[in-house]
């Protein structure tokens, strides 16, 4: 989904100083660098991918996991551009296979550019996202970027796999958004502490538990809208036949959500009127409790860190959950 | 195009001695252990892709590159996994995008999957890749594999700015071949040397070299055909506006061809009556000269290197010549 830079991104820039303030700068720089160095190939295509427009949320992840005050170098700046790269690759050919046609306010690759250019856009993006890595010499960052790349692909197979089914469980569920999401949090927090003070293994623990409320929370955006606000109409899961957790718990107690077959629904009124039904139900409150608890759990897991960065990593975790409220 | 496995590659393994022969076996093994490993997400999907029909040049390179006797290792075999995951990736997307529904004899991705699980398995593909090749641990080895996926990405994104141009000079063209194949030619070469006795960059020209007299010949089977052969009708290229080497040479003699518009191209008929347009010029002779002078040049340049290995990187470079003939 769409959503603009919260303000707890800012405020967490700012909070974590003057480093991180620079080398999200950076970041930037770079990424804006790499889309002029591949000329016609990319300007024009990837632009709204890349550009500024996003959240940089995995990037911020990697600097704070890095240290606060940040220790910059340009092994951490590779590492940012890196992560961010790989999640624009899979926004792209996401974008291919929804059909999508805006993000982040410009036409999607695909839109402008059909559905060859912009599979290849997303395998050149991928490919130099490794690159970037490989530049600055860990083999360490290259295997926890590719086991995330790994997940996030196996990911979208299983929500292929489980598309339309009324028998996904809730530990089925979990692993999917794990796969989809959080592992790319996870390797955000792991890739900058490999280039920081250490700790890949908690911090990693700590960037997968709010990438899981992260993907909670959008899924329960997905039911509640308003779709000014998640730039997509109520319900597109359910049209895509994508069976989430609000509809998993609002099957319990609504028995006419239990017999629902997705592949009934046609149309955006349809589907609106069962997120309708889903809100009903408690479904939404047990959703979000899980959501909070998570992020409260992985706040009270994080491991011994300087008061700065512990704050500044909070804060994320508080972004998080703040895209809800 | 599918091709099988040529008399000299067979040859070659076995000039390569107990070795390279126990290293390409350890690559099967591993690629069959991969499908296994992702279970039901890749199983029944990929197997078309990865199974043993494939011709496995790549891996040979590596395996050659590394020397003759092989000093075998786990980041020998990794590397030719690695390789050869990546041509994978890059063929399950092609077929996505071709809509193509049969390879190596059995159906492809797209055909038994659709086109989301096809995107999706040659994400994975591609991200397995990489953490193949990391979990062996040297960081030159993933930056000469990202940079030749990223090439492999960029020719792509070059075929389809220039389709259905009257104005591709030989010069882009050739870049374009260089891009879409001869760099992962090149990577293997590189990968194999880096797992052995070295000479990475001289060994890495020469596959260049012949991954690109290997593109200019393909080039020239879709002229010639024959389909049975190829597996495919012939002028395939022609239908999606790809322009190469045969056809831009013969516009040098035939007006016709030179004021033919590709767009105008609707049938398999009107192909291959292009295409004998094209065989009744020079083209082919020209085009398969360059091919042939390429060979030749490359094998000459061969750096100092131990009989055997020699002999056996000259008669790689010889099987890709005899598929032309």
């Amino acid at each position: 989904m769409s959503m603009q830079r919260t303000a707890s991104v800012e405020a967490v820039t700012a909070a974590g100083g003057a480093g991180v303030a620079h080398v999200m700068y950076r970041v930037e720089e770079r990424m804006a660098d790499l889309v002029d160095g591949y000329g016609r190939l990319l300007a024009g295509h990837a632009q709204a991918t890349l550009s500024a427009g996003g959240k940089r949320l995995r990037p911020l992840l990697v600097c704070l996991a890095s240290g606060v005050p940040v220790i910059e170098s340009d092994a951490l700046v590779r590492s940012a551009v890196a992560v961010e790269l790989v999640h624009a690759a899979t926004l792209v050919h996401d974008d291919v296979l929804d059909g999508a046609l805006m993000r982040r306010g410009r036409p999607t690759v695909v839109a402008a550019g059909g559905r060859l250019l912009a599979t290849a856009t997303g395998d050149l993006l991928f490919s130099r996202a490794f690159a970037e890595l490989a530049g600055s010499g860990s083999v360490e960052a290259v295997r926890a970027l590719s086991r995330a790349a790994s997940g996030l692909a196996a990911g979208e197979l299983m929500q292929r796999a489980d598309a339309w089914s009324t028998a996904v469980s809730i530990g089925r569920y979990r692993e999917r958004c794990r796969l989809k999401t959080a592992v790319l949090f996870r390797g955000a927090c792991e890739l900058g502490a490999l280039c920081g003070a250490g700790q890949a293994r908690a911090l990693g623990r700590f960037g997968e538990a709010i990438g899981l409320a992260f993907q909670l929370l959008d899924d329960i955006l997905d039911v509640t809208g308003p779709p000014e606000r998640t730039g997509k109409p109520r319900g597109t899961d359910l049209l895509d036949g994508t069976v989430t957790l609000p509809l998993i718990i609002a099957r319990e107690s609504d028995e006419q959500l239990a017999r629902l077959d997705l592949r009934s629904l046609r149309t955006a009124e349809q589907a609106a009127a069962v997120c309708d039904r889903i809100i009903a139900t408690d479904a939404l409150d047990v959703a979000r409790g899980q959501a909070l608890a998570m992020v409260a759990r992985a706040k009270q897991a994080l491991p011994l860190l300087p008061d700065d960065q512990r704050s500044a990593l909070e804060l994320v975790a508080d972004g998080v959950v703040e895209r809800y409220s």
